[in-house]
């Protein structure tokens, strides 16, 4: 084969929204760093940024949180939908489903070709996504969903419908770091996703779905849930050490959460997320998935494998503790990335509109020149 | 940019499915060549060959054959779902939708790693995609659907599930052809989405949602509907030479269904569907279509513009004809290739499980070194 399929290093798109220095640790949104926005930025500043590569004037910040607010409702049929379906169905199925299915209720939807008609749907889907998030957290548990309120930021949005209670400032502001640290990661394997769809000229639906597709797998997304998992297998700080020699010193040295694709020095969002996990163990008073996960990544540090191989914790390890102490189901892990990703996947979406098919080459290695025999003579 | 973003000649994977060599106009799956295929095979034999890299025996065809049309069942929520949705929702919206619910109610579902399984769960898709298409097109006209018979062929129930009546052999035999021609095509931009989204590790339910939302796109599966309204738009065959002046020597140049990435000679699915779509027009006493379409084929072959770029009608030229003479609504035709290629889809899925991310670069080309400044002072 011409190349490891994974197709590293071949380019399919000069973009503004972000840059990331794999080498150094170093990440860029539209020409702020990460630790910037991290500090400073609400999500729809991003998702401004992110769309304008500039960042918003007031009104223009009031004007999009607005209207991400107000058209974040969910039809009811796909809420019908979403208590049709088992409980224990994941959550980024059911995601995957009902973002599908609300192309039926969009006007614009098979608008292919409109890029500010497009902007308005991201929007809408923007809206929609965190309300599907928070509608099937409360399905699970047998609660009503709860609409979305016009006078909330997106974070503190979520943070209501999860409760029903007037948003916690805390919760929300934890919340609103995890959507802008997500936000955007340059040519990652869902937004690709998002761009092969577009490129056919397929619907905003269409791609988002595909990269929810995408984000849900164990090596993208879906693996902030399996670094939880692991964290309650160890259970104990005590058990990091002898799990580690166990599973991954004798075992098949994979650590979820652990390496990346771009990263081969510190992934600058696992740094913030690590701190805020800290204030978050030191505020509840419970702090051993916190230690587990610091004891777990020095032993991995400490280990020649990782070293040579430049394995550090990704944004996926420390965002578990982030969100398991938020109170979520580990299954609501990957859909919360999706809520934030959404930003990153419709500007690609929009940028990619009336571009090119995308269509890479297979190399054929099967038999040739065969003739056709019947069946009764196989 | 170091390329033109559509990937071309980058190799992503070997396979054994199928090859195409474009300059001569050929294709073959496995060995055979789409003309002895189309002229012998029936859907189940190809689907075969694409796992197997031979044709099956009569006991292992007939196995393959039971096994798909017995778990051909499509839920009952999945069709509540459906009729839930407004009647005008494009096919191809409820397609996505219905197969990213089927999730719901697949215990191998999440099974990620075991191939056999994977290849169990890839014929379940198969009769199910049959029966919601079959079901949609009930359903639009406010019927029952039927549920799929464990004694035919997937043609065979697709005519059964569409009428209720016992098949037709001749419209059995047309939908088998057209599904044989359509089963599987290299790296195309559906095909490709599957992989990109398997090698994430996600499950197959979400990589052929992908691909279905890939093919929904007029630069891709789309096409074979986009072909059609443009021959109702022409309307009659004295209208040709006028409404190719008008709208492609002076207008953009292009032709729904004539050109493709690959093939610079004539596509060869193309040149059999011809002959298909003259029987049929010559049957059914109605050869009107297949009239305009031959002669708006001859005045693109005799403009030096299609002349120069080597633009020759492609699969979904001639496949529209074929299916609007099978009384099929245009809507439907997209999903009639999902229906078909749902076995190159699911081939290729199963190839690529336990396979390397596939992630591609791009190239920033915005500011950099930005401060942030507080949004009072923006």
């Amino acid at each position: 084969m011409a190349n490891k399929g994974g197709l590293e290093g071949a380019v399919v798109a000069d973009i503004t929204t972000s840059f990331i220095d794999g080498a150094v640790g170093k990440l860029i949104y539209s020409g702020y760093t990460i630790e910037d926005l991290a500090e400073n930025a609400t999500f729809e500043e991003v998702l401004f940024l992110l769309y304008n590569v500039r960042l918003p004037n007031k009104s223009e910040f009031e004007d999009l949180r607005a209207t991400i607010a107000k058209s974040a409702t969910v039809p009811e049929p796909v809420l019908a939908m979403m208590k049709s379906l088992p409980t224990e169905t994941p959550a980024m199925a059911v995601l995957r489903t009902a973002v599908s299915m609300l192309s039926a209720y969009d006007d614009d939807a098979e608008n292919l070709t409109d890029k500010e008609v497009a902007k308005a749907k991201a929007f809408r889907l923007t809206g929609q996504i965190t309300t599907i998030c928070a509608a099937w957290m409360r399905i699970v548990k047998g609660e009503e969903p709860v609409a979305p309120r016009e006078d909330l930021t997106l974070a503190e949005n979520f943070v209501y419908m999860m409760s029903s209670e007037e948003p916690d400032a805390t919760a929300s502001a934890a919340v609103n770091v995890y959507l802008v640290l997500l936000a955007e990661h340059g040519m990652n394997a869902s937004t690709f996703t998002t761009r092969v769809v577009t490129a056919t000229g397929a619907d905003m639906h269409s791609a988002i779905v595909g990269g929810i597709g995408a984000l849900k797998g164990p090596s993208h997304g879906g693996a902030n849930s399996e670094a939880m998992k692991m964290f309650l297998e160890i259970g104990e700080v005590d058990n990091v050490e002898p799990w580690f020699d166990k599973n991954i010193k004798n075992g098949d040295r994979r650590i979820m959460g652990i390496g990346h694709r771009v990263y081969k020095a510190n992934d600058p969002r696992a740094g913030i997320l690590k701190k805020h996990a800290e204030a978050l163990a030191n505020s509840s008073g419970n702090s051993k998935w916190f230690e587990i996960a610091v004891k777990l990544e020095e032993a991995a540090r400490a280990d020649q494998y990782f070293i040579d191989r430049n394995l550090y914790p990704n944004v996926d390890y420390y965002s578990a503790i982030v969100l398991y102490t938020l109170d979520l189901d580990i299954d609501m892990f990957t859909p919360l990335f999706a809520m934030s990703r959404i930003a990153g996947w419709s500007a690609h979406v929009i940028a990619q509109m009336g571009g090119r098919l995308i269509r890479p080459k297979a190399n054929y290695v099967g038999p040739e020149g065969l003739s056709w025999t019947p069946i009764g003579e196989r």
